[in-house]
C-alpha cells in the first residue's frame, strides 16, 4: 500500500509519527507492506517552497492509496495580509481529492469520565458519528474576499450549495445510520438560511428512499445545546461544512479530549473492507503551545490510521486491532497530559505510541 | 413609558405576560406608569394579517420607548415553499430598529447546579456576556435565495460585513469589558473566512484605543469547545450573527436552562440608567411542544424586562429589584419544569411570575 504522510505543522508531525508507528506494527503482525511517502504541507511548505501545497505533494496525495494528515497552521503564519496561509493547503487538498464526506465518530471511553467536565450519567450510551460536508459551503464558494470601498473595507464569504452536493453527503449519513441505530439528524438553520431550506428539503425527499432510517431535522443552535445536554440521543448527524466544524469541536467535550478523536474524509459512502481512497486526520489542530514538547496525545492520529486501514486499505480486522489496542492502553491507565487527572504521571507522545 | 409588547407564537405570549407582570409590579412599587401596546408578530400575524410584520406593528415598535418580545415560529409555518415565515418578522424588526448589538448575559445560579449536566467545579466563577452582532452577516446579506438551474436547485446565502459594522459591535464589547473584568474574546474563523480576517484586523486595530482591556482572538470551533470546558475564563465575547446564535444557545448549557436567559438588543453601547430604545427578548424559542400548557419558564422574559428597565427606561434600581426577585424565588426552591430535579413539584408559568 502507498500511503502519503503529510504531518504539517505544530504537533502534526509528532502525532502522525505515532499513527505511522501503529500501521507499521500492523504491517509486522499481519504481514502487510506500507510504502510511506512523506511530503510538506501547510506552514512548513510555505517556509520551504513558498506555497502551502506544491504540485508535487498534490500529485503524491492523489496517487496514494490514502493520505495520513496531521494538522496545519500556527501564529507564525497568521499575518492577515499574507497572500497565502497554511490552511489554504489543507483546503486545496480536500477539494482536489473531492473528499466531501468528513466522518467524525465520537466515542466515550468509560475510563475517562473522571477527567470529563460532564456528570457521568450524561455520557452513558453516547456513540455518535458526525458527517461534516467538507468541500463546499462557506469555506469555498465565490465570491470571497476583501475589497476597499469609499466607505471602508468590505469582506465577503459565500455559502452556496447545489442540491447534488447536499444529496451526496446526506446519503453518506443515511447509509451510515442504516448500519447503526437507524437515526439521522440533519442539521441546518432553515428558519433563516436559503441553503438550509434546500438542505432540509433534500433530506426530506431522500428520507423516502430510507424507510428504515428515522430522519429528524435540528436547527444548528438547538443542536449545539442538545449535543451536550442529551448526547446519547444522537446516532448520525449530518451538517454543512461550517456547522460541522463547530459541532465536532464542541462534541470533543464528550470525549474528554479532542486529542482522542479521529476522522476519515471520503468521496463516497464508507464501506468497511472496501478500498476507497481517503484522507485521514485527527480533528485537533497544531496546538502551537505544546508543539515540540513530546506531550501531545497521539490517539487521534492512531485512530485515524485505523479508519484508513478500514476504509481505504480493506483491512477490517487490522483496523479493529488498532482500535482495541488504544482501548486497552487507556484501560491500563496510561494517560497523556490532556487526559491525565491531577496526580497521574502523564505518558509522553512516543511512549503512548509505543504502548499502543 | 410606552412599551410595545409583541408576544409572538408558541410560549412567547405566555412568558411575555410574566415579563409584563414584573414591570407592573415595579410600576406599583416605585410609582411608574407603563403604557402597554400589544401587537401581533410572526406566525400569528401571518394567520391574521397575511404577513409576519404589519406596517402598524413596525410603527408601534419604532415609536415605543422599548419593545418586549416573546418568540416566533413553529411547525405550523414551516412549509419550505411558503413565501414568508414567522422568523422574517423578527429579522425585519431587528433590522428596522437597527439593534445591531444583542447582549446575552450568562449567569449561573448556584442553586441550580444540581440540575446541570456539568460538574459543579466547572461552573464556579462563571459570569460572561456574549455580544452577538444582530443585523448583518449570513442572516441578511444579498444575494440570498434558491434558483433552479439545469443541474438542479442551487441555494445561496452571503456573509458580508463592512468594517464599520464590525467596529460598532466590537466597541460594544470593549466598553462592556471595560466595566467588567477587562477581558474581551473576539470570535471568528480567520483561518478560513475573509469576513473573519476583516473582523480580526478590526478588533486588533481597536484594541489600541482600549489599553485597559485585554483582547484575545478565538476561532469559533475552539470557542465552542472552551465555552463549556473553561467557561469561567470568559468575560465578554463578541461574535458574528450566526456564530453568536450558535454559541449563545450552547452557553445555555451553563445556565441549567435556556429558559432563564434574557437578552437586550441595542443600537449602541449599553449604559445603565440611560434611555436608549431597545428590543428585549428571552433567548429561548417558541417551544411548540409545551406551548399552551402553562409550564414554560418565564424568567427569561422577566429578566429581559429587567434589562429593559435598566437600559431603555433609565430605571437602574428597579431593574436590580427584578433581578433580585428572580434570585430570591430560585433560592426559595421554586422551580419550573425545565429546572426541576426529579421529585420536585414544578411551579407553573403564571405562579412563577406571581412569586417573582
Ligand atoms: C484548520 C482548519 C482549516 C480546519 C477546518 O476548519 O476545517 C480545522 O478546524 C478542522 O476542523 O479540520
Ligand atoms: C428564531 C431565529 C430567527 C432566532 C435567530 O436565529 O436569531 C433565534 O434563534 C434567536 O437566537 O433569537
Amino acid at each position: 500500500f502507498n500511503i502519503a504522510v503529510l504531518g504539517g505543522d505544530g504537533i502534526g508531525p509528532e502525532v502522525t509519527a505515532e499513527g505511522v508507528k501503529a500501521m507499521q506494527a500492523v504491517g509486522r503482525a499481519f504481514g502487510h507492506n506500507f510504502t510511506l511517502e512523506y511530503g510538506d504541507v501547510g506552514g512548513i511548505s510555505i517556509d520551504r517552497h513558498g506555497t502551502p501545497l506544491t504540485d508535487g505533494v498534490r500529485e503524491l496525495a492523489t496517487s496514494a492509496d490514502a493520505v495520513l494528515f496531521g494538522a496545519v497552521g500556527g501564529p507564525k503564519w497568521d499575518d492577515p495580509s499574507a497572500p497565502t496561509r497554511p490552511e489554504d493547503g489543507l483546503l486545496a487538498l480536500r477539494a482536489h481529492l473531492n473528499v466531501f464526506a468528513n466522518i467524525r465518530p465520537v466515542k466515550v471511553y468509560p475510563e475517562l469520565t473522571d477527567s470529563s467536565v460532564l456528570k457521568p450519567h450524561v455520557l452513558e450510551g453516547v456513540d455518535m458519528v458526525v458527517v461534516r460536508e467538507l468541500t463546499g459551503g462557506l469555506y469555498y464558494a465565490q465570491p470571497k474576499g476583501r475589497t476597499q470601498t469609499p466607505q471602508g473595507i468590505v469582506g465577503v464569504d459565500t455559502m452556496r450549495y447545489s442540491e447534488s452536493e447536499i444529496e451526496r453527503v446526506l446519503r453518506v449519513g443515511f447509509e451510515l445510520a442504516r448500519g447503526r441505530r437507524g437515526k439521522l439528524t440533519s442539521v441546518d438553520k432553515a428558519n433563516v438560511l436559503e441553503t438550509s431550506r434546500l438542505w432540509r428539503a433534500t433530506a426530506t425527499r431522500l428520507a423516502d428512499e430510507y424507510p428504515d432510517v428515522e430522519l429528524e431535522h435540528a436547527l444548528v443552535d438547538a443542536c449545539a445545546m442538545q449535543i451536550v445536554l442529551r448526547p446519547a440521543s444522537y446516532d448520525v448527524i449530518v451538517a454543512e461544512n461550517t456547522f460541522g466544524d463547530i459541532l465536532t469541536d464542541e462534541a470533543a467535550i464528550l470525549a474528554a479530549s479532542m486529542g482522542l478523536l479521529p476522522s476519515a474524509s471520503l468521496s463516497g459512502v464508507p464501506e468497511a473492507g472496501a478500498r476507497t481512497p481517503g484522507f485521514y486526520e485527527p480533528i485537533h489542530g497544531t496546538a502551537p503551545d505544546i508543539a515540540g514538547q513530546g506531550i501531545a496525545n497521539p490517539c487521534g492520529s492512531i485512530l485515524s490510521a485505523a479508519m484508513m486501514l478500514r476504509y481505504s486499505l480493506g483491512l477490517t480486522e487490522e483496523a479493529a486491532a488498532v482500535d482495541r489496542a488504544v482501548q486497552t492502553v487507556l484501560e491500563q491507565g496510561y494517560r497523556t497530559a490532556d487526559i491525565a487527572t491531577a496526580g497521574d504521571a502523564a505518558t509522553g507522545t512516543t511512549q503512548m505510541g509505543d504502548l499502543v
